[in-house]
């Protein structure tokens, strides 16, 4: 009998662990039938949440609760129990969380009620408001396994600096959610903790690689948490969980001190990640970028650039957005484009001007992208596997390999090219007759609606803007529905990208499996200007939701 | 009979070219002897420029000529035609143009003057001021050899960016400046055009790179220049002919589309060079900044970072000065001392606070700076030199050779470092007890006084900066005087740089090569803050100077 791989037994320890942090009395009497595939409703109707605490968790956002908080209408206590108690069962339900911490989080949500209650003074934007963070986050005394087994039962010795911050802005942190092995998948499985399930949809995919915030927000587990993005990983998550997502341009939050899957140093000759929000609402996308700005983390992080939320550009008073339809490289299925129709729609009758751009260089962003992932040949992330006979998921099986390191003569090369792409592409920021300034472009988040599970394809619409590091949002349209799938995606496959993409949509393929997912856009603005992005995507907001309604306690 | 090296007849021919268009009544009846060291009174006793001449270019700063060409006192065509005489006097006694255009300057200023009379609106706050730059940058229609014959006789088919920033906001540009073989030298002397010489002392250097500008502002030949600098390039021709000179943080000025010695790509995973003025006042230092900003840069260089000069930081209300004495390599020679303690009182005196600071990591950024140079092997370098048979100049023989390019993990390695480096440098900027901002650290430029030619030690107290990405400007003080030769250096060289450094003070070495130097010191602010190193340098220099009276016509 030969042994077993020692990952398993380390994975069987530490689902055991996970297990053991959810108090009893919280946990489900029983699973649902797999045949259930919305599994949202599960919080409202078990019995574990009270009255209060599902109207805490279901009518409000971050920055709702932060004056809930501040008001005294709702003590931080309440609030952290509430989604303890939902981010426990959406645990049960889509299997979303890594690290869960909710004795420390109830503690320290104590402690900041009686702070407040003592001096009226708020630690910042965020007092009281429990958070949620991607497991590559590193809380001193809990793992940031980033669900590698050789990386579990190592607890981390400090914080990432911004988990400090968010700390200092008063946030009460109280787990860490799902991720895909290696970080380098769209779906979130690994061997240590299992696969991220959507709730909308079990069918399809949660997301990834910040899958687990996806499925904990979209449970409503969490109103707020934090992700990471090197090719898509905040905004197709929030495609997933029918959330707004935003990808800063790198080095504008504070991403030091994370587990990552390559060796220190090579984000700086590569691609840099970023960190940013998932959430319900835009304005708690807008709490976050505040609450880090307040922090001045250029500071701290010697890599985060210097400029606050209020030098971080702005629209015009005659604010021009663009349309961006395609990149060349896969054709958006029909009801893709539909909602990009229906958002350009719904802003000219809020009186905005929209144009459709022409971006010849846009399909050259992907191909060169994807030179610049496995610059370090994965040595370090299969190392770290094989440490523990940990085989590849299904998925990475045959798409991820070792290789050798890239010359740095080719290296150089790429970003010589880069460059010249990156040149070219600061054309789409100007209307070419008028010269007028166009202060965002709407496009597609991916070319199809939420793929099922370890389906996902064509990445190059939210890879491409790690490439030419623009901040990108996702914003959700509507509902896809059943008139949805009468359309047809007419012509022939552009390539093999595209072929891959068309049997997503193209007979046999049962479209009936996008039902009761979101429709979602993707909002852009040019490098570092994040409060540009903020201000377009509450524009389209509001435009596509009518009067700015916000939750309220 | 050897046939002699191809770059021997191109040299020829390019000096042949340049002496070529400098009009015949602009050339000196004779050259001084070289026994004369300072040759800076020539263009005032030659006879060539007109009395109006001569007060333009030794009373006025680019400030002052661009009030007077609003104000319409004096045209731009006078001024430019005074500068280009002046430029002319300045090659023929300190070697140090590379390309002449006067005969366009002209006919620019001639232009620019009649649309001023007939629209009475100014193109930009350089409206009509003729500027020079370094050889690097491309103006269309002339070499931007770089000193290298296989590069020279192949005209420029587009400007670089920063020259056509610079002719919309008015400029005029009449010539182009010296530099060393490969630019990584701190004196400037090449095959094709050979040594730019100190116009103050023909026995000390000019500096290097931008030495050519250094010479050219120091015989008043221009009072506005651009150069640029990845060790010590603007701020050490700057520190030798007696000026200001601003090295910003990389990506704030654009860079894009001049010549190197690298491949394209290559400063996108090492070290970044910046573009930065050199001029006679601070204030036009800020014109300079001012003028680039104006054109929102980011939206055509994507390395460019988003935001105009009035977000790029402040000095606070009751500003607070920081020293840096030493780097812990180099111990400076007793005037470079001097000049710090003297700036430190004279600012004590002005009622601003001053701090010493304890900068343990600054010792480190000298050796890690040194590996990231040459990552490439210096193939690139070397190929274009033995294209014609160049062999490396006197200075750099045995100290620059081909090598094989550095591994990317090598490189990640360092990259890892450097973050750390930043990381432990970013603690300079709070002074430990109170918690207070310090706004800006003044510090030596160089551990010696302007060193004599071929000999310039200690480039870590500037090249340290480009690591760390501060930016950084050279501050002139005051003239080396006798009694500054009195002075011992005490103790045990540190190591073989000390060693190095201790030889050019004490004995037998002759101390009074260096009287009629200038001594300066160097500033420093936080990342990206050029506003606020532009802020101190102002406070301090109007703390050294007195009243904050400015030249005018």
């Amino acid at each position: 009998m030969t042994k077993e791989a020692p990952y398993k037994e380390i994975a069987l320890r530490k689902q055991a662990e996970r297990q053991s942090r959810i108090p009893r009395a919280w946990l489900l009497a029983a699973l649902p039938p797999s045949a259930t595939l919305d599994v949202r409703s599960i919080p409202r109707n078990c019995g574990i949440l009270t009255a209060q605490e599902i109207h805490i968790t279901e009518a409000c956002d971050a920055t709702a609760l932060a004056q809930a908080i501040r008001q005294r209408k709702v003590t931080s206590e309440a609030v952290t129990i509430a989604f303890c108690k939902r981010a426990a069962i959406a645990q049960q339900v889509t299997n979303c969380l890594t690290e869960i911490f909710f004795q420390d989080a109830i503690a320290t949500a104590k402690l900041l009620d009686e702070e407040y209650a003592r001096t009226g003074i708020v630690r910042g934007p965020l007092h009281g408001v429990p958070m949620s963070l991607k497991d590559t986050f590193k809380v001193k005394g809990y793992d940031a396994s980033i669900g590698i087994a050789s990386l579990a039962k190592n607890p981390a010795k400090e914080n990432s600096l911004l988990v400090d911050i968010l700390l200092e802005q008063g946030a009460v942190l109280y787990c860490k959610t799902g991720i895909p092995q290696t970080l380098m998948a769209l779906d979130s499985e690994n061997h240590l903790f299992g696969r991220v399930m959507n709730p909308r949809n079990r069918l399809v995919t949660a997301g990834g690689s910040s899958g687990g915030e996806g499925a904990l927000i979209g449970m409503r587990g969490s109103v707020l948490g934090v992700g990471t993005d090197v090719g898509g990983s905040i905004r197709v998550p929030a495609m997933c969980n029918g959330l707004y997502g935003i990808k800063p341009s790198a080095r504008r939050v504070p991403y030091v001190g994370q587990q990552g899957t390559q060796k220190a140093g090579t984000s700086a000759v590569g691609l840099p990640a970023s960190a940013g929000p998932l959430a319900t609402s835009i304005r708690d996308c807008e709490l976050f970028m505040e609450a880090i700005s307040n922090a001045s983390p250029w500071e701290r992080d010697p890599h985060v650039y210097l400029g606050g939320l209020n030098k971080q550009g702005t629209v015009q008073e005659e604010p021009l957005i663009g349309i961006i339809r395609r990149d060349g490289v896969t054709e958006p299925h029909p009801p893709v484009n539909k909602v990009l129709d229906e958002t350009a729609e719904a802003l000219r009758r809020s009186g905005i001007d929209v144009i459709e751009i022409d971006a010849p260089a846009f399909k050259k962003c992907q191909s060169l992208t994807n030179k610049f992932f496995g610059v370090d040949g994965n040595n370090y992330v299969f190392d770290l596997l094989e440490a523990t006979g940990e085989p590849l998921v299904g998925w990475l099986q045959g798409k991820l390999r070792r290789g050798t390191e890239m010359s740095l003569d080719k290296l150089v090369g790429f970003q010589a090219q880069k460059t010249e792409l990156e040149t070219e592409m600061l054309k789409i920021w100007r209307e070419p007759i008028t010269g007028r300034t166009v202060d965002a472009i709407i496009l597609p988040v991916a070319p199809h609606p939420v793929a099922p599970i370890d389906r996902w394809s064509g990445v190059g619409y939210t890879s491409s803007f790690v490439l030419l590091d623009y901040p990108a949002g996702t914003l959700p349209v509507r509902d896809f529905q059943e008139a949805d799938m009468d359309d047809e995606l007419t012509g022939e496959p552009l390539n093999s990208w595209d072929k891959n993409n068309r049997e997503l949509w193209n007979k046999p393929f049962d479209r009936s499996v996008y039902l009761n997912t979101k429709l979602s856009i993707q909002v852009i603005a040019p490098k570092l200007q994040e409060r540009r992005l903020l201000q377009a995507m509450n524009l389209i907001d509001r435009a596509l939701r009518g009067s700015n309604t916000q939750p309220k306690l």
